[in-house]
């Protein structure tokens, strides 16, 4: 596996790059989930690029950016097991020079929800995957169903300014409790660790009840109750996968979204109805 | 000469197109300025695309969108004679579809002069070129110095983004009086038309005294003084030809720029000191 940590360097294996390759952009300290969208593109494509890159554009004033777990030798050896062949792990100074000032923004859809209680999030997210899309050039970007609302923030990126590239969203790993895999689940305690699995069983729950005809509401109180302390629940809602606009019900093409706040930790789950 | 009206046309084109290709980007209703920059991308390149598209992102409430010029015959008899390869002239719905809500935003070097009389214009210029950029994937992308501040948002989009493209400025082209040639003086009547070309002289005579070593503001008052009636002037500054950021005085690559209105018409000229 190449290792490249500048545009430079890139854009010139690029030039030499087999006709079809799959994209994999990460913030690094790799999972399971992570390696999994690596081997999807492994398995689609003949040439794979995986970026590891810590955005600080993505991350508010008093988040995570400066104890965001990195591990660069790690997630090195893990992308180069499953195949990839090109690492781009550049600087926050390679990406965003001195004066560089340009921003992308998607609108409403990454407005509600991390969007509201990040604001500028997905603004950084498009920021990032825009401008790494012209330098990789792939023609497929894989992204994980864990982070929907970022899913759709970048199919919708893709395809309101017409980049020349599909997206995928690769189905969530989970551990064997049922936890969705996360770069941030090692910031969990004994306690939090416990309880977080109540998160994606809440998820399950609502939809069971939606399925056998329960009312909205009182399907979401129902589910809710199931989520343990020291979970704090921020949202559970039901969105148009596209638009990611609130439904009021169970349908084709949407997601059922939760977060909640375990300690300092803020965990998201969701489950996907794609037909 | 090839006309595609959509995207997927125009991508189909692409992908066999020469690996050398030029695109000049207009709204139509072209003048001898334009012609000149499909000429000269003709000479650079192997292939050169221009598209037509009057983009509403880029024009506030109260401008000219509805009455701006539209000629496609015209501009499409034209291109042909340059030897333009293709020429794209999507409808509106073709870029902006029903739920389009993205935008690029390059920042402060949109904000001032023509950003801050045209609020949000720059945004609709770079969203506009941005994605059409993805589309064209050409490698070099050609603008006309008459429009300076346009210019340089444009720069800035294709580095700060890192488009895999460069940018040409081609030299204004001028009336026989020093007018700057524009699809805009079209609408000056007879008096806005004999006192428009005091706009350049303006230029030049501000330029003069700046070299003869007169202080900024005076030389600056004295060259305002040649503009003619009834022509009204909005702007007449130095700035860096990068940052679009003012300057007190003459210095390697800025732009001498002034704006004027004619009646209801605004032009604009510049002069450009790029060495």
């Amino acid at each position: 596996m190449r290792l490249a940590t500048t545009l430079e360097e890139l854009r010139a294996w690029r030039r030499e790059a087999p006709p079809t390759l799959g994209f994999v952009p990460t913030m690094g300290a790799l999972h399971e989930g992570h390696l999994d969208l690596a081997r999807f593109a492994r398995s689609q494509n003949a040439a794979v690029v995986a970026s590891v890159f810590v955005n600080p554009l993505q991350f508010g004033e008093g988040e995570d950016l400066a104890r965001y777990p990195r591990d660069l030798a790690g997630d090195r050896e893990k992308l180069a097991a499953t195949g990839v062949d090109l690492l781009f792990a550049p600087s926050t100074e390679e990406i965003y020079p001195q004066g560089f000032s340009t921003a992308i923004d998607v609108g409403a859809i990454g407005d509600d929800f991390e969007g509201a209680l990040r604001p500028g999030h997905f603004r950084g997210v498009a920021t990032v995957v825009g401008k790494l899309l012209h330098v990789v050039a792939p023609q497929r970007l894989y992204v994980g169903q864990k982070d929907a609302q970022q899913s759709a923030v970048l199919r919708k990126l893709v395809r309101d300014l017409a980049y020349d590239c599909s997206v995928t969203i690769v189905p969530t790993v989970r551990e064997t409790d049922g936890l969705a895999m996360s770069s941030r689940n090692r910031y969990l305690d004994e306690r939090e660790r416990r309880a977080a699995p109540s998160l994606h069983r809440m998820l399950r729950r609502f939809v069971e009840l939606l399925k056998a005809g329960e009312p909205f509401e009182i399907a979401r109180t129902a589910a809710a109750a199931l989520l343990e302390a020291p979970g704090e629940l921020d949202y559970l809602a039901c969105v148009d996968a596209e638009s990611f606009t609130p439904l009021a019900a169970l349908r084709a093409n949407c997601f059922v979204i939760a977060a909640a706040r375990f300690g300092r930790t803020r965990l998201l789950d969701n489950l996907w109805f794609p037909q």
